[in-house]
C-alpha cells in the first residue's frame, strides 16, 4: 500500500519534470533524464543528508523504472498530458505529500532531532523539483510560491508532533500526507485567478 | 566565544542570502530559505564531504534560528538593510573568514591531508554564497571577483601551516580570519572606483 | 596505464571547463575553480553516493594539481586552446570514456547492482560537465546532445555486462572506454554541418 502510493508519487514528479523538460524542448533523452533527477533527486539528498548508503533511489529498481517510463510516456504523448495539466500538479501534490511525509518519519526513525527532521522531510519534497528548475535555468518554484513550501512544512510538523506524542505512524503519515495534498489543492484553487499577476510580482 | 562568533558568521551569511532573494522579488519563505541555504549550504557541503553524520548544520538549532530569524528580520526591515549594505558585505567577510577557518581545521583534526583541507575549507566559506547564486539564476561572485576566493585561498593555506608548524589552533584560527576579512575589505575598498568597469568585463 | 589515462581524462574535463569559463569572461580564479569543479566533479559525486570517504578527488594531490594546472595553462594560452577546439572535444570524449568506465567499475566492486553501477557510472562521467554548465547558467549540454548521454550509457552497460560475464575487468575497460570515445567522435563528425539547427531546436 505504502509502495503503491510511494510510486504513484515518483510518477508523479517524474511527469511533472518530463513535461517541464518537453516546455523547454529537451531531446528525449533529456526529457528521460530530468524525470528521473525530479523524482529520484528528494530521496537521493535526503539519503545523503541522513548517511543511508548506497541511497535507496539508487538500488531499488522499480523506483528508477517508474521514473524513466513515465518520463518516456510524456515524450510520446506530451499533447496530451499537456492538457492533463491540473491532473499533473495534482499528482505533484500527492508526491509531495508523500515524499514529506517519508522523508521526516525516516529521519526521525534514525534519531534526528525533530526540527531536523522536519527540515530532511522538507528537502526530500521539495528537492526534485528544485534540481529541476535549476537545471532548467529557472529560479525554483518553490522559492516563488509560499504555499508550496508552507504545505510541506504543516505536513512535517504534523508528523514529527505526531511521533512525539507517540501516536502510531501509519495512521499520521496518512493524515499529514492528505493535509499537504489539500493544502495544495486549495492553493492552487485559490490562486486561479491571480496567475499573472502573481508573476509579474514574482519575476 | 568561537561560538559567538559563529553565529555571526551565519547572521551574516544569512542575512546576504536574504537580501539578494528580496531584491530578486521573492515572496517571504524564499526569502528565509534563501537565507537558511546561503548561511548552513557550506557547513552542510563541508559535512558531507568530511563525511560527519548528522551534518551538523541540521542537527544544531542555534544555527537554525539564527539563520531563519535572519530571513525574517531582513524581510520586514529590508529598506533599512539595504542602507546598511556595507555592513552587510563587512559581516559576510566575517562569515567567510570563519567559515574557512572552521572548515580546514575540522577537516586536518579529521586526517585530511593539507591540500585537501584547504579545499575543503574554501568550499566552506564559497558554498553558501555558490547555492544563492545558482538558485536566483547568477553566475556565482565568487567566480568572478578574484580577491574573494583568494582571500579564502590565504586563510585556508594560514590554518595549514599554523597545523604544519604545531602552532595552537585557536590563535592560528584568529589570525587566519582576521587575514580573510583585512583582504576583503581591502579589496572592497579599492574596487570603490571601479565597479562598473568591474561588471562590464566580468559579466 | 590506468592512472595515465585517468589523468588525461582529467586533464581533458578541466580544459573544457577552463574554455567555457574563458569564453564566460571570468577571471583566471573563476577559470581555474570551474577547470578544477568540471574536472573533479564527477568523481566527487561518484565518492558521495557511493560512501567513500573521503574522496579521492580530494585527496590525491595529481589531480587537483592537473587540473588546476590546465585551467591556469588555458587562461594563458586561450587564443591557441579556442583553435585547438577539435582536440578538446575528442580529449573530452577520452574523459568521458574513462570516468564512465572507472565510475561504474568502482560501483561494481562495491557490490552495487548493475543498473546502480550504470548510473552511478553515468552520473561520474556526466556530473562534472553539468555542474560546470549549471555555474555558468546554461542548460546542461547533457540534457541537449542525446548521442554524449547515450554513448555514456552504451559504455556502461558494456562493463555491467562484462562484470556480469565474469570477464577480465581490465580489457572490458578499455573496450567500453574506446566504445564511448567511438560514439562521442561518430556523433561529432556527424553532426558537423547541422550544428545551427540543432541550437535552434535545443534552445
Amino acid at each position: 500500500m505504502l509502495t503503491a502510493l510511494e510510486l504513484i508519487g515518483i510518477a508523479a514528479f517524474a511527469a511533472s519534470g518530463a513535461v517541464a523538460a518537453v516546455r523547454a524542448r529537451l531531446d528525449l533523452f533529456g526529457v528521460i533524464v530530468l524525470a528521473m533527477t525530479t523524482a529520484l533527486g528528494g530521496g537521493l539528498i535526503r539519503d545523503i543528508l541522513l548517511g543511508v548508503r548506497p541511497p535507496s533511489a539508487l538500488v531499488t529498481w522499480p523506483y528508477l523504472a517508474v521514473a524513466g517510463g513515465t518520463g518516456l510516456i510524456v515524450f510520446w504523448f506530451h499533447p496530451t498530458v499537456e492538457k492533463l495539466r491540473r491532473s499533473v500538479l495534482l499528482l505533484d501534490a500527492v508526491g509531495l505529500g508523500l515524499f514529506v511525509t517519508s522523508g521526516t518519519s525516516t529521519a526521525l526513525h534514525l534519531g534526528a532531532p525533530p526540527y531536523a527532521a522536519c527540515l530532511v522531510g522538507m528537502t526530500t519534497g521539495i528537492g526534485g523539483g528544485a534540481v529541476r528548475d535549476v537545471l532548467l535555468r529557472e529560479i525554483p518554484l518553490v522559492l516563488r510560491r509560499e504555499i508550496y513550501a508552507v504545505a510541506a512544512l504543516g505536513g512535517a510538523v504534523t508528523v514529527a508532533v505526531g511521533h512525539w506524542l507517540g501516536l502510531p505512524a501509519g495512521p499520521v503519515a496518512v493524515v499529514a500526507s492528505a493535509l499537504i495534498v489539500a493544502v495544495r489543492v486549495l492553493a492552487l484553487w485559490r490562486k486561479w485567478n491571480a496567475p499573472i499577476a502573481r508573476r509579474t510580482d514574482g519575476a
